[in-house]
């Protein structure tokens, strides 16, 4: 706890949660204006008050450089006017897009004269876990106004006078389109014991959001009293297909690889048909080795990348020490990181969120789908092909929450993907798979008309 | 345990699991005719295997009797030759329904280029736990089959013997149409931990979808490490609005709720709009009172009742020992049980299931909405309204799976609703509400389509 902390009790968090299921109610059925309204508001506010929020999170900085922490993790904390700027553009583009909630799908006379549809509708609550980054404070709280849901949010405590000072415009803007301030409330409080109570009140929230580390996701779904849209590995692949655009396949593959490391949309595995991996493996082979990025390969791979590139390969017993289970930090593309390494099992299971990609050559389609399906984490996975029967099996034989042809995984995104924003990808298959945006915080209810029909 | 159940060892049902597993990757990537070939070879072998089936649900029969069930379960235990002709058409009835699996909606192009929709695919595997019925063991089959899931059903102990019988004719229908007859796959044993194990396993099952009484389904809701698409009380309410039709009121009333007393779409408690109160209840009484429903009444309403009924009522001290929270056996419409009562507090938030309805006079539109949000149980709730202003209100404001204009809330069903066989009927806001059908049992993973896009 710290002096932008409050002290916490145990009676917060239910106080919280009563507040948000009463907000929630005039949430629900506030209007399509009504809501926009709030969202323009809370877009000029945080043009209006970029130097107090700056000021807030000089704050948070400050005492996370005492504490230690990292540049990189320095760099997610910091609210610099660019990221609030875009914040602000965000809550514009949500206000202008259509509004979901009260939309009657699939009305339909039945035998006995009934009409019967489906209306979307809010969720209700929702409670967001989150790390770091202050701008997903803004994020949610955007996406709770869009969807006519109210949230309960917990954002990390290293970035809390941040976080407050967000909520506090939120609640400003809200209350300035005459909706309930309450239906966006930060958890004011850093203790732990405050996300315990929020994961296990299903009488006053509907469902946890958490994003962040895969042991934070691990814990809270384990400990959940209510549904989770959870997150856990993105071990994306790109599998090079016999037949195929060979230079779309070396463009596409480059960007599902190297455009960005860290994204959980970015390739990990590269799956080569056979029969173009003459073709293929030395020319890509080559672009990964110009940007430091270390392949760990089949044998077969290897045995056509190591004669191409003219590398020398780490010998098997040697390679085996490298870590397999986290990302490894050290494989930067750096010299001493040997650019090409034969895999070993463990490597077709994981993420690494770095420059290393794991390579393997397949008989063709069904292996590779095989494999996938096998080895991935059911989050994004793509075919190169030129093949339309391929593509078509590929689609529907994935398993996983986007399946894509001729296209960078790197896509896999709730912006690119036109939901206006996202609050997380959702790798389960309950309610909603992948990119998860105002429609994921809705459900469906029947709405039955009659003329006095009665049961027989 | 008995002959017709096989020895639980811990290894049954992660065996059964594992197989199920591998079944639901073949059910998902199935064609349409295939599923629809399997089903209506089940509708064929369960009439051709009539006498079988029904000396195997005589053995249970049998057992139930000498341990003393009573004739109400004996009866839903009962595979009567309709029961299992019913069964046989609501196997060709899904056939002939057009299949969703693989359907794509929303295909758009994005500013990237790229298009973006979603496919309906099957949610993997469920698991059943059910009573007495036997012929939910072909509901959730056929479902299953349709939906291109697999399953592992778990049927009440007393019904084992007509379970076994009736899976192995799934099996069979499975072999038949070239389908692994480990998609639909029965526990073979009582023992109840296997319950405990099938709830258990998030690698092998994805939901589990209870039926049967309140206490199973919320001690599964409690231990369950999967989802649970559940289903507690129905305690529905039709609301008679000011202004009303009033023939069309009293029809449809009487329909919602004596037209049967034990299904959870019942109406259990009526509103009426003060203004109509003193044409409509007098009339509306009657029918009850003529009918032997017993009315628990607010105060205003028992002083319209009782003098038009010309009714004794009990005193509030007396009342006061009714059971609310129970299903009031006694009050079977039999001349010692009273038919004009005090309601109390706890009548309002109780499911009768029985010859009783509450009733409350209501200022109008906004009393009755929040007297419905307070008390109801999110499950089907009606307006009888002639005021087009009053039924938009009522359908976006009421938070129930079911919202309903003119009709009878016994209307809440699948088969009434469209969807061609109902595996339950949920609940909760996640995933699905109301009626769940074949869609309740998929869910929507992204389709992205390329020509060579790459993220910039």
């Amino acid at each position: 706890m710290d002096d932008h902390a409050q002290a916490y009790t145990p009676e917060l968090v239910p106080t919280l949660g009563r507040q948000a299921r009463a907000a929630a109610a005039q949430m629900a059925s506030a209007s399509a204006a009504t809501k926009a309204a709030a969202l323009r508001a809370l877009a000029a506010l945080l043009r209006q008050h970029g130097a107090p929020l700056q000021a807030a999170n000089a704050l948070d900085l400050e005492r996370a450089r005492a504490a230690g922490l990292a540049e990189p993790l320095l760099d997610r904390l910091r609210l610099s006017a660019a990221a609030l700027e875009t914040c602000a553009q965000g809550c514009e583009q949500l206000a202008a897009l259509p509004d979901l909630i009260g939309e009657i799908s699939g009305l339909r006379q039945q035998p006995s004269g009934i009409r019967v549809g489906q209306m979307r509708v809010p969720i209700g609550v929702f409670g967001m876990i989150y790390e770091s980054r202050p701008n997903v404070t803004i994020e949610a709280a955007s996406l709770a106004i869009k969807s006519g849901n109210a949230c309960i949010l917990r954002g990390g405590s290293e970035a809390i006078a941040s976080n407050r000072a967000l909520a506090a415009l939120v609640q400003q803007a809200l209350g300035a389109a005459g909706l309930p301030p309450e239906a966006v409330q930060l958890v004011p409080c850093t203790d732990r014991a405050a996300v315990g109570q929020l994961i296990a009140l299903p009488q006053y929230v509907d469902v946890i959001i958490p994003r962040g580390g895969k042991g934070l996701i691990e814990r809270i779904s384990a400990e959940a009293k209510v549904p989770v849209i959870k997150h856990l590995d993105g071990n994306c692949h790109t599998y090079v297909d016999d037949p195929c655009d060979l230079e779309l396949a070396l463009r596409v593959t480059d960007n599902a690889k190297t455009q960005k490391y860290s994204p959980c949309n970015a390739t990990e595995s590269l799956l080569v048909a056979r029969a173009v991996a003459g073709a293929f493996l030395p020319r890509m082979g080559a672009v990964f080795a110009a940007k430091g990025v270390q392949m760990r390969c089949c044998p077969e791979s290897l045995a056509i990348l190591q004669p191409a590139l003219g590398l020398a390969t780490t010998a098997p017993s040697a390679a085996a020490s490298h870590d397999h289970a986290a990302p490894a930090s050290s494989a930067n593309g750096n010299a001493p990181t040997p650019l090409l390494v034969p895999a070993t099992e463990a490597d077709w299971g994981t993420e690494y969120l770095a420059a290393i990609i794991s390579i393997k050559l397949v008989a063709g389609l069904d292996e590779a789908i095989a494999h996938i399906n096998r080895y991935g984490s059911q989050h994004t996975d793509a075919i190169l092909t030129t093949s339309h029967v391929h593509a078509q099996r590929f689609l529907r034989e994935v398993d996983s929450s986007s399946v894509m042809v001729n296209t960078s995984t790197r896509f896999a995104d709730g912006f690119e993907y036109g939901l206006g924003a996202e609050i997380g990808i959702s790798t389960d298959k309950f309610h909603a798979r992948g990119p998860v945006g105002v429609e994921g915080l809705t459900s469906l209810k029947y709405v039955v008309l009659g003329q006095g029909e009665v049961r027989g």
